[in-house]
């Protein structure tokens, strides 16, 4: 009798030491976490705000910012406008701000209608960020988005590699708009300074649209039968290009090279036919990525600036540009 | 003794079923903390090389590179040349590759010198990004520094403000090094489109040494008297200005209105005293502490952009520039 008591008072003690020793460690492991690595709260929301919000070229910015969120364990919400309409992408971040958000990343349909909104939001101590289309005149802390004159540069180094450094290009465009123009200036520098032996004949007003686009890239196979390459600065002109040199006989791959910008599905289609050579890719993923982390280090202070007044994220930040040709157009598909 | 044998069971199956409890909480935490939050491994060594290693310049950015590394948990070291030596730059750097750490920020010493050394690292795998001083053919994923010309309006701004908007102004620069020209360049076209009632009357070059721009800031304030404000768009020439204006018997603040660039020791006693009205901070904090993030994120591949071929993190980003003045400037001497 004695004997079997010995044995259960020492079973007992062996659970209670196991037991002791999962507590050390639980709380060994609690000491760890609380010491090191980047993580908020789960109640901590994020919200992204664009503008016809649902096209597909905001898809991949959306997967970023919830890929960032993920990786730091805090909450997005999608919110926009239906419409290309700035009182009602207006009405829609006041809605946010109202809700006291941890953070807003925007990108503002206009460059100076939303300033008094997103001023008021940063004014209400929410973090905000732009990405995409800047309002350049407002106290957000940052913007991310395409460098445009250096897309212009990368898309006329791709040029002269597709024309073998020789001949005549064109570019079609939308000089109206800044980023169009800044691409098409940044083309041009670059033939001008890198490649002796190209020239540019001719830059025409796509308008954005398809079918100037289209119009505008006849008139240029007209006069120069001969055009080695056309650049056009936006999708729908890339497109309406491409209908010219079909139009025109030319199989694809065999005539002018056509180069031009963005990922929507007509533009990958027509890479993947061969109608179009190269088409460049912003670094959209990035912008939604980045704008999250920036967001949630203005909102935690992570680390804190030593000196008073200086801003915890760059004051911009270009996101990049990737040159898609049939090669990887597969990966660019929205998913 | 049936009695007991039934208590003892009874006994050993609670401390069964609070074993098993604690093992369930603990693999629940597990997977929660596997599912959120960035966090390196303390072996993971990431290192900061810059050049001159032991000036104060550098110290700022050291200090946000450690900021970022004990906020994810990660180590750092700092190496560097002693010397401003290329050769011994690149002999540290093939130190440094030979150890294969987690990543490398490097200040290049020369735009070009370094870059095979750069490129060797990247094709070894090793995740680089460059900061403050850029090398801009390399392999390196991303350059995080000062936007020069942004920092040349900033300062005509500031220049304005200070001169209420009115008056001749002129620059003491060093023409021969871009980044100084930028900076020229940003400030002139600022003071041309914003401000009418301002004029450039000198672009004087100061060599970024104090005895030239004292030097030729004597020749403007001979040639024009009444200059309301010269800009030195480094910290040499803007003591070397600073003496000028004494010598010609202005009082502190009553003469021609100077405004400098970083915040060494001697310019921030000349901002303290009131003989320099302002000088422009670079972001040099935040220069580190992202430039850490973005080697944490490519070495993690945190998130993992949607695109086979995109870069993760910013190809460029814009560290800021802060206006230092009398009221901050406490804030800025290094501690």
């Amino acid at each position: 009798m004695k004997k079997i008591w010995i044995v259960y008072l020492l079973l007992i003690a062996c659970f209670a030491l196991y037991v002791l020793d999962f507590r050390a460690q639980q709380s060994r492991m609690n000491e760890q976490w609380r010491t090191g690595g980047l993580r908020g709260e789960i109640g901590e929301k994020y919200v992204m705000v664009t503008f016809q919000m649902g096209i597909d070229y905001w898809k991949s910015g959306l997967k970023g910012f919830e890929d960032a969120a993920q990786a730091l364990n805090v909450s997005v919400e999608y919110r926009g406008s239906t419409q290309r309409d700035v009182h009602e992408q207006i009405t829609v971040l006041e809605q946010v701000i109202a809700k006291k958000p941890a953070g807003i990343a925007i990108s503002a349909i206009h460059p100076s209608l939303l300033t008094a909104t997103i001023d008021k939001a940063v004014d209400a101590g929410i973090p905000v960020v732009l990405f995409d289309s800047n309002a350049p005149g407002s106290k957000a802390y940052s913007f991310l988005g395409t460098d445009n004159y250096a897309a212009g540069v990368e898309a006329a180094r791709k040029m002269a590699e597709l024309a073998g450094g020789q001949g005549e290009v064109a570019v079609v465009t939308a000089p109206d708009q800044q980023n169009h123009q800044e691409r098409t200036d940044g083309f041009a520098a670059t033939i001008a300074a890198e490649f002796p032996g190209m020239r540019i004949v001719e830059v025409k007003n796509g308008k954005g649209d398809q079918l100037a686009s289209r119009q505008a890239a006849e008139e240029i196979l007209r006069a120069h039968p001969s055009v080695a390459g056309i650049f056009a600065t936006e999708a729908n002109g890339g497109i309406g290009v491409a209908e010219a040199v079909r139009a025109a006989g030319s199989k694809a791959g065999s005539g002018p090279r056509i180069i031009s910008f963005d990922t929507d599905k007509g533009t990958l289609d027509l890479v993947k036919s061969g109608d179009i050579a190269a088409t460049m890719a912003q670094g959209t993923w990035n912008m939604g990525y980045w704008s999250l982390q920036f967001l949630f280090s203005l909102k935690h202070g992570q680390g804190g600036s030593p000196n008073a007044g200086t801003a915890r994220i760059p004051r911009q930040a270009d996101t990049g540009i990737t040159v898609v040709t049939r090669q990887n157009v597969d990966d660019y598909y929205a998913k």
